[in-house]
């Protein structure tokens, strides 16, 4: 047996061919190192939950809907790595679970797809099969949220889309997008959809500071599809919102909660705020996981705080003096008020409210 | 006589004792190489109009009332290598105005620098002194043009004070700065006024994207002085404000026109719709040099458009796709409306209005 670092480099591998920011390899997760977006296209394999978890921590992948598909997978490689002993088995995969929890505290797509590898595994390892059915089942439960991740995203894209006007301009911030999902995206999903519908539509799209997902990973997404995008800086914004260079807003979503507030990119709710100020329509979209009934109000939707030094440094380069205080919260929460519509793969919230969050479950 | 490059470093100056972004230097004008904030401090020399008029195009300074004292400077270095033929002595002055006027075009200071010299230029060569005269009123000029702007910040700081309360978080954009004027500040004078009133003030400086004077210059001028401060990107204004962590937005003005509309850096009008969503006062410091009457409305004073690579890379490195399209207005226009107060070196305008504005030069 070879001895490889985590995250070893897969060759052959290509965005162009994929359009999803992972896949399952063999019993291995191989990711596409968004870190290096987009000067390089760099996909590294991961073999078990711990090295999953790492690179959930790092940014190797981010976006809520990834992160999930990340997880699944995580848990189900490392299941393949655990002791055959059932008792053993089962302490190692509870302590994988509560490993892949620590990895990003804001994004609840990985707490619900831990959830789903938790009752999979437990369903399995009750039944006939042992072992070696738990590991099967895993490897095919991350397998289907994967899948339908990336038909939930058409779905939000084919409801987006008529909520977006022929030759509209529609402002994103951060990367909700194929690279932020299984594919296709839920905010970038909105916006493929409406170009698939034949609508002309431009993106803006926001840098996103500090760790600019706007400029290193949307912008790269869509002008590589060929999809018109011009890249500002956030502050801009408002500016071009009061010149009328704006139709809507479309963001997704890390945590919804029950009455419809949304955690997202740090950023969001002032672009929600600028789009009521100038009447324009402000629309979340992501799945139903994205949503966390358990969660009254955006109050309670915990906050990652991230280091400062993604702040004061861009590469090697410092940009601010030695030592400076920063605040940096990740995200932050956009009252259900300031949102006009809320576009999951069953339909609209629009308004989104405690009660149009729930119709949206009545299939469930 | 030795050769120098333009710019040559000069030894010995130190902010920390100077408190100015600028001197004048027997003939020559010395300023601060603010592209090199905050890793390097490097002082250099320019001896006449047409390498001043570079630096101010290079951003070797910045900020409206110190581009107009460099201006002031650069026109009285100038006239000193001109012809001593009176009449080719005022073509050159004459072209040299304009080479002048052309390196920035948003900041009205630099136009109202100019017309004080060409008023004093005209008046000097009137009399019976003749060139000689001219280039002695040129020096005092620009001389008293630096000093009055000193005076004026710290008399905006005075009057700025009676806004903030004590124990305030003040919000600010940008630099308007010691260093974005003749020394002190508009925003920070008026900082620096409350805290030398004996008020304890916390800052948040926004970075401000893309040319990052906030993170480069206001966190670097404040932190040296002790004066309490916190960096963060620009779009964490909103969810600040949010949260209660913000007293009052307090920033610089590029041009304000007859009715109070303000031009300052893109971005500051976000903030302004941002301060009222949340009824937070917003408040633009200027002198009224920084006042065009000329310009009724916002809507016409004229946005520099800068360079998209100001927006895709910081420093060497490269943080978007190559050949994205980018928009980049340098500037933004708040109106009137969303402004509580324009305070200037002889009062306050509260709120800003053409009456307003009017009253604040009754004494000129």
């Amino acid at each position: 047996m070879t001895i490889t670092s985590p995250g070893e480099v897969v060759a052959g591998a290509s965005w162009a061919e994929l359009q999803s920011p992972l896949y399952w390899d063999d019993g291995a997760v191989v990711m596409l190192d968004q870190r290096l977006l987009p000067g390089q296209e760099v996909w590294r394999r991961y073999r078990d939950d711990a090295e999953v978890a790492a690179a959930i921590r790092d940014m190797v992948i981010r976006g809520a809907p990834a992160i999930g598909c990340a997880a699944a997978m995580g848990l189900a490689a490392g299941a393949r790595q655990m002791p055959d002993e059932p008792a053993a088995f089962e302490r190692a995969f509870a302590r994988a679970c509560s490993g892949m929890a620590e990895s990003r505290p804001t994004a609840v797509n990985l707490f619900w797809a831990i959830d789903r590898q938790k009752a999979v595994f437990a369903r399995a390892l009750a039944g006939a099969g042992g072992v070696q059915a738990a590991r099967a089942a895993l490897e095919r439960e991350a397998l289907a949220i994967w899948r339908e991740d990336v038909d939930f995203c058409r779905a939000i894209g084919r409801f987006g889309a008529e909520l977006v006007k022929d030759g509209a301009h529609v402002l994103t911030h951060c990367n909700a997008g194929a690279l932020a999902t299984g594919g296709y995206g839920t905010a970038l999903g909105v916006v493929r959809g409406a170009v698939e519908a034949g609508k002309r539509i431009a993106v803006y799209a926001d840098e996103t500071r500090p760790y600019l997902q706007g400029a290193r990973l949307t912008a790269w997404e869509l002008s590589r599809e060929g999809i018109d995008v011009t890249l500002i800086c956030d502050n801009m914004a408002g500016a071009l919102m009061a010149k009328g260079e704006i139709s809507c807003v479309v963001v997704g979503a890390d945590r919804v909660a029950h009455n419809g507030d949304a955690a997202n990119k740090i950023g969001t709710y002032s672009l929600a705020v600028l789009a009521r100020h100038h009447e324009i329509p402000f629309y979340v979209a992501a799945p139903r996981s994205t949503i966390d009934r358990a969660i009254e109000t955006g109050a309670d939707i915990p906050i990652e705080q991230r280091a400062a030094r993604e702040v004061t440094h861009v590469g090697e380069t410092a940009i601010a003096p030695e030592g400076i205080k920063v605040a940096y919260p990740a995200f932050d929460v956009t009252p259900a008020a300031l949102i006009d519509a809320f576009i999951c793969e069953v339909g609209v919230a629009r308004p989104p409210s405690r009660a149009a969050i729930d119709a949206l479950f009545e299939d469930a």
